[in-house]
């Protein structure tokens, strides 16, 4: 069972941004991918929303993740994202219950 | 890249049935795990409310999915999860942006 810490972000962009943000690569998650404590990062498109997407995350802890979002926060780019956003939906999700 | 479908499902329970939820093991997954297409599923819980559990799952297909809960619904299992539940939230997201 992994110990993971779980961090999804539900991200409602707006029209305009949605399909930009659609043809990111590898490299705009490499700050992030590289940051301590960050186990991995999957970001997802919705089946009938072109402009939502789901970040699901893995972090080693929620300190991680906290000092994670400081740094984005302190360099801008979270404050960047919101100028795209409509919603940005955060929720921790420390425990795992089942893993199959 | 992953070619999965991720399906994520929000499960707010009752504060009755929230505790009892959380205790599940691996067993209470078996016929998920196995249904054709699964691949993968993993449960967590919400930092901050006992009631609110994340499912995501990873499946080979929306066909599959569908059949999966078309199942769930003929065997009244995701009925009985319904009397339990004050929200249910199934977002299906086909396509993956970017893996790291």
């Amino acid at each position: 069972m992994s110990s993971d810490v779980v961090v999804t972000m539900d991200l409602q962009l707006t029209p305009e941004a949605g399909p930009h943000f659609a043809r990111m690569d590898a490299s705009g998650l490499e700050g992030t991918r590289n940051f301590p404590g960050c186990r991995g990062v999957q970001i997802v498109l919705h089946k009938s929303d072109a402009n939502r997407f789901m970040f699901i995350e893995r972090w080693e802890s929620e300190d991680a993740y906290a000092n994670y979002i400081k740094w984005r926060k302190e360099s801008g780019q979270f404050q960047a994202l919101e100028t795209m956003a409509t919603s940005i939906k955060i929720d921790i999700w420390p425990q795992t219950i089942v893993t199959v």
